[in-house]
Parts: C-alpha cells; sequence; structure tokens
C-alpha cells in the first residue's frame, strides 16, 4: 500500500505551570499530530514533539516519505536521513544534546521524523492486517504496561489562557508537604505504583527532604526516583546519593554529560551504595552508549522512541541492554493519548523494559484529548494493551481542530521553559548545569 | 491467527566429502523442515539444523507452540525457554560452545527451536498479508543479497551414497590449484564477487599458499576469507595474519576463545596489521559480545538466525554492532532454499550486514531440493529478494517425501565429521584444537 499523503497537525494543549532544571512548563505544550494517508484510503497516526520547526521538519520530509510503500520503512529511514543532508546510518544523525530540552534539538530532527512516519505505519499496517501494534513488533510480553506517577513542583494553576483554562486539579506543591498530597492525589486517581519527582528545582537539601517525605507516607514497597535534570555537581550528586541511599529505585541524571554520570557511579560504589543511575540526557542516542558502557556511567537507559527513531529501534535497544546488563525505562515528554498508546504497545513488546515508564499524561487535562472516546484509562498504575488493530485510537476530528485552534492562537512556537520561567517567577533566573 | 499443528520432516541430503578442522563431512547432511499450519489452512516454513536430537527438541516444543497465536511470538520465546528448562532471557540458555558443530550444542537448543518457528511464523504472517518477510522485518535495505563462494579442500565424491549418490561436479581439491581451479568454476557457476576458503585442515604453510594462489588467481578485487574453525595457536594465527596481511577481507576464527582470539588481534595491531577477526565460533549468542566488545576480540560477528534466536535477533544484533562499530557477516551450515531464502529476507533487511554471506548452497544438488521451481538461483553472486507473500517458497511436496526417505535410509542421526574422518580417511585422526 503506497503512502498518498502525509497530514500534520500543529496542536496546542493546556499545561500546568511545572517546573524543572529547564525552568517553568508555559501554559501551553506543543505537539504534533501526523496522519500518513495509504491509497487505500486507511490513515495510521502518531503524535510528535511539536513547534514550527518540526512542521517545517514534517514539511521538508513530505515529499520523500509519500509515495513509499507503507511497508518500506528501511527506505523511508534512509530517504529522510538523506533529506535532511546526514550519512545514512542512523547514528550520524544523532550526537548528545545534554544542554537542550528533549525534542528541541536539531541534530535528532532526522530520527524524530522518522519515528513519527514508523509509529503511523505501524498504525496503518495493523489497521490493515487487524492487528494491534504490539504484534507488529514481535508480540507483547505484557498485557499491561505499568507507568509512573510523575510528580513535579507545581506553581498554582491548570494550565491554559482565557477559554482553554483548565481548572487546577492538583494545586500548588512547592514544598515537601505539598510534594506528598501531590503523590497521595495521583496514585489515588491513578493507582500508580511507582513514583519520580522531577527535581534540580530547589536545593538538593529541600529535595532530599521531599524525597524522605514520600518515603515516609508511601510505605518502603514503592519504588521511589529522583531526577534533577543534570542540576548537580559530581559532589553534589554523591552527598544526595548518600543521603538517599536504600530509598531509591534509581537516580536519575543527576549530573550532565558521561563523565561526570561516571564519576558519580564510581564514587558510590566506592562508598558502598549501589543505587542504579538512570538517564536520558547523558544518553540520548546509540551512539552514547558505547561510552556509557565503558565507563559505566549509566545503569538504566530511558529510552523514548520519539527521538531514538521508531518502536523497532526501542525494541533494539532493549536487546543491547539485556546483553549489556543495562536496565531500560522509559522517558516521556507532555503527551496525549497518541504518544501513550504508542508507548504501551512498545513496552509491552520489549522484554527488557522492566521498569514502570514515565507519563506526563496525569498532567493534561480531559478538554484537550483529541482521541475518540476522550483520555485513555490508567488504572492500578498501568494502561491495558489495546487488542484493536494499529495503536487502538481513533481520532476526534473535532477534538483536534480544536487542538490546532488552541495552536494557532496560543502564541506559541516552540517550548522555551527558561524564558517562561523569568516571565512567571524569576525575570533573572538563568539555567546553570550544575546549579547546586 | 492459531497455530494449529506443527509438522516436522526430518530429511537428508547429498553432501560432498568437504573437509574442515572438525574433520569431514558425511554423505549425507541432515536437515529438519518445520510447518506451522494456521487455522485458516496457511502453512508456514522453515529450515533447521537437523538429526534425532533436533527432532525430539521440536516434539518437545510442539505443545507448547500450539494454541498460540502466530502472531505472538514474543511469548512463544517464553514457553519454549520454559519448556526447556531455561530462564526466560533469551540468553539464559545460550552459553558459548566453542568445540562443537553448530547445530550440535545442547545449550542453545531452546534459541534454535524458537528460531525455526519465528521463520515460519513470518512466512505464514506474510502469506496471510501478502508480503514477503523482509517487510515484516522493517523492509529491505536492499534487493539482492551478496554471498560468498565457500571453497572446501574436499575429497572426491558429490556426496550421497546408491540411487542417492549425486556427479561430483566439482572434483577433487585437497592442493592449492585444485582451490583456485574449485573458485574459479564455482565463480563461473555462480558469479561470487567475494571468496571464503575453509581452512584448519592442513598445515598453515600450504593454506598460505592456497591464500596466494587465490589471490594471484582472481586478482586483487575479490574479497577473501579463511576460516580454519580455531585450529590454529595463537602464534600460528599472528603467523598466518601476518604472510596473509593485505590479502585478507578478514580472517575468521584463527584461534578458539575470545581469550585466543583478543591475543591474536592485540599481536596483530601490534605488527601494524589491522584486519578484522570474524567469529561464529567465539561469538555465537548475545552473551558473549560484551567480553568480545571489552577486549576485542572480535570485529566482525558471522551471524546465524538459525542459533541466536531468529530473524528479529539478527537485527537486534545488527543495531548492536553498528552501535559498538562492529562488522556483521552470516555463517552458514549446510542448507537447502527454505534457509537460503530466510537468510536472503533477514540480510535485505539488516543495514548493517554489508558482508556477502556464506552459503554452502552449492555444494548441494537440485536432486536434494525441496522447493517447487527447483534451486534458488544466485546470479552474480547475490540472490534476489522474492516480492512473493512471505519467503517466497513452496514445498514441492514428492521431494520433500524423497528428502524423509533418504533421511530413514541413510543411517545418519547426527553429524559427528570427526567419526566420518576416522571411517573414511585417517582412524587416527582426532580433533585438536589448536592443531598447528
Amino acid at each position: 500500500v503506497k503512502i498518498v499523503d502525509l497530514r500534520v497537525t500543529p496542536i496546542a494543549l493546556a499545561d500546568p505551570p511545572l517546573r524543572s532544571s529547564y525552568g517553568l512548563h508555559a501554559p501551553y505544550a506543543l505537539r504534533t499530530v501526523v496522519e500518513l494517508v495509504g491509497e487505500d484510503g486507511l490513515v495510521g497516526v502518531s503524535e510528535a514533539h511539536g513547534g514550527e520547526q518540526t512542521l517545517g521538519d514534517f514539511a521538508r520530509a513530505r515529499e520523500t516519505i509519500v509515495g513509499h510503500d507503507v511497508y518500506d520503512l528501511a527506505r523511508v529511514w534512509l530517504a529522510i536521513a538523506r533529506t535532511f543532508g546526514v550519512a545514512a546510518g542512523p547514528d550520524a544523525a544523532d550526537r548528545s544534546h545534554t544542554y537542550l530540552l528533549p525534542g528541541e534539538g536539531r541534530l535528532d530532527v532526522p530520527l524524530r521524523v522518522y519515528a513519527a512516519i514508523e509509529v503511523a505505519a505501524l498504525d496503518l499496517i495493523g489497521k490493515m492486517v487487524g492487528r494491534p501494534v504490539c504484534d507488529l513488533l514481535g508480540g507483547r510480553v505484557r498485557d499491561e504496561v505499568p507507568f509512573s506517577a510523575y510528580l513535579f513542583y507545581k506553581h498554582s494553576g491548570g494550565g491554559g489562557v482565557g477559554d482553554d483554562a483548565r481548572p487546577d486539579v492538583w494545586g500548588e506543591a512547592l514544598t515537601p508537604e505539598a510534594i506528598v498530597t501531590q503523590a497521595n492525589a495521583m496514585i489515588a486517581a491513578y493507582g500508580f505504583g511507582s513514583v519520580k519527582l522531577k527535581g534540580g528545582v530547589f536545593a538538593p537539601d529541600i529535595e532530599i527532604e521531599t524525597m524522605r517525605a514520600l518515603r515516609e507516607a508511601l510505605g518502603p514497597e514503592v519504588p521511589l526516583r529522583i531526577d534533577p535534570n543534570g542540576a548537580w555537581s559530581v559532589e553534589t550528586s554523591l552527598r544526595v546519593g548518600a543521603e538517599l541511599a536504600g530509598a531509591l529505585e534509581y537516580l536519575e541524571d543527576p549530573t550532565p554529560g558521561l563523565g561526570g554520570m561516571a564519576a558519580v557511579r564510581r564514587g558510590l560504589l566506592a562508598s558502598g551504595i549501589d543505587v542504579p543511575l538512570a538517564s536520558n540526557i547523558a544518553v540520548t542516542s546509540f551512539s552514547d552508549v558505547p561510552e556509557a558502557v565503558r565507563t559505566d556511567a549509566v545503569q538504566v537507559i530511558l529510552s523514548d522512541h520519539h527521538y531514538w527513531g521508531g518502536p523497532r529501534a526501542i525494541i533494539q535497544l532493549g536487546r543491547l541492554c539485556e546483553t549489556f546488563g543495562l536496565g531500560l525505562s522509559m522517558h516521556s515528554n507532555s503527551h496525549l493519548g497518541v504518544s501513550l498508546l504508542a508507548m504501551t504497545h512498545l513496552a509491552a513488546a520489549t522484554p527488557g523494559l522492566t521498569y514502570a515508564c514515565d507519563t506526563h499524561y496525569p498532567w493534561q487535562h480531559a478538554a484537550d484529548e483529541i482521541l475518540q472516546g476522550g483520555r485513555v484509562p490508567i488504572v492500578n498504575g498501568a494502561v491495558r494493551v489495546p487488542d484493536r488493530p494499529g495503536l487502538g485510537v481513533e481520532l476526534d476530528r473535532d477534538a483536534l481542530a480544536r487542538g490546532r485552534e488552541r495552536y494557532e492562537r496560543c502564541g506559541y512556537c516552540h517550548r522555551d521553559d527558561a524564558v517562561e520561567m523569568c516571565r512567571h517567577v524569576d525575570p533573572s533566573w538563568k539555567r546553570v548545569v550544575p546549579a547546586w
């Protein structure tokens, strides 16, 4: 079946004022909905990073994609790689970009464009042959994919502006106590069995206190993670690691760069602390893996099909991780249900993905979802793998149109959490890495 | 579509008296034809190692496979792993078995059983959805898959006994001159652009002389390889490597074990000789890869979907090789057209597989082929990737029945090249590794 069209729809969705070491989430998160139209009229869907550059990237790739058979993905990749002027190896395009927000780097553009096409193609093929996407990836090893509660220090507000303003379901959370409240509410609503805190926002002692309060409140059986997005020096990372030893399932990106991560690992082991280090900043592509392995800088790779080059690349990464004794987990950006289900199918088909995956989904509001039937249920902390063909989604055209209208009037065309931070919290704020 | 039956047919095919460091090929090579029957009546085919133990393995796995959906391969693997009493990681079953013939080891049985099922399932799915197997693996990067001429020191005889005796197309080849004749004849018949000599048979000086004669006769543009199957000590490997420096595309398994291979690599590099070492003996599974990488023992992995765990495993290995800067090539055992086409689809869908693959196919005779339409053409040294659904093969039932009859009367129930060597060449022969 030939691909006859590539439809690309930019959308914006309300996003609450969440904090991280990158700054502050804007009132809108941007996404791109990609539709691959087959000559038989079937349409495959996927969801990608948002904003004007991403739109331009898809526009540029469009011509090279249309006309290919929907199964001909290896050559679609080669064509995309050529279009963006990179050598045709999957790693030629993607050097680590430690200091950029995921989706805002330019070096992994071909991988991001291809990833969206692969997901849409798998959705289309699944619809064509009447099978769920996980089956096309080799079959599922689990029927439900566990996700983790993703806690954020947060200002008051529900995201969106004017008519788009959403109720502030979660409230302000700028203290350890408020984070515990947030955790309890999110667990009550979704049943999450693992909890991650986005750190790197306050001084490490406050974040240590927050983690201890979570441990105290949730009990010893709930796995906890903290992710300061590289906001700490090696010394601070060692101190936090020592303070939280035994309380962490893994410590995510405490410090920037593979060298820093390796130093933290060595230091922790020298103190008898064997908490795994996870990363989606020091390791963002296959080309980062050899050094990570050689120096033992990372023990858990936080994969993301959106920028590693699609679901099949992640399954390959899973085998690589199993081979080298690395753990595999899954990173998330603000996203809607299409991405959530792509992540779910992929995780179901990846044996080595044994950690609960990250998701920002609870931070989004039902009014912004673009799926018929509304939001994807997360029950007992898990998403059930759909048995329906493809990803198991149908777009709600009206909701998609509203998302596009929001995009057009919201005034945002790319993500810049630092600008947002200066605008709303602290005019003199600058991202410094490491900050502590 | 549920799998309702697993049909397993042992066959024997005439095999000429080829020599290697394992000894002598018997007059028959043994294979197993596996047919997966779907509830819709469609049948998927694959070809596996042969003999009684393999038959028993499939019989034991049968119950666990029947009843699964044909797409449900991840769980089929888990069920097979459980059946054979190994932990459910793909690597738990497979430790390196340096001294065993491929297909005769017992430790990779679950991977070999699963691999045959995966190929048959992909063939069945391909027929069901009307697509070639390479498309199910992610699409092809090439339309033709190059294979290498596979030269052997050989006694006179065409293989088979009595009514099964095949004409000796290639003649005796026990000298450098005769190997050159063999090479020229094989290139004339198939158009191969790369040449591999199975060594480890005669004293290294004779094999060096053979390689030099080939280089002389074929010219500098034909890539040459030699594979003594670990018959040489580290010292001998270094000497041969030095003597043949510049004449080799790669040096395959000169010496046994990862430690030995690493020592050869270090020694060669110390002498300024950067010929890659290839292996299908020191590296036979994912579990061998980390040490191979760490010690730089192997620069080219000779993959084989038959014992690595199926086509998808090899594609995953391909990504791993790209990531770590390793080359990827393909190993072969004596086989018929079903395996040849499985290798072809897989190689077409594996971007990193940039070396011409091994194949024993020229050593087999048309009278032993089990495909409708007869032997698969190798033209200009390459097999064209079929566009037909599945592997693109249909079994010739009469030919298959004849293969089974040959199996039943041939008197061979497993491969033992050492026994054969004693019986026909030298009663006192024993495999010694390293021999020189």
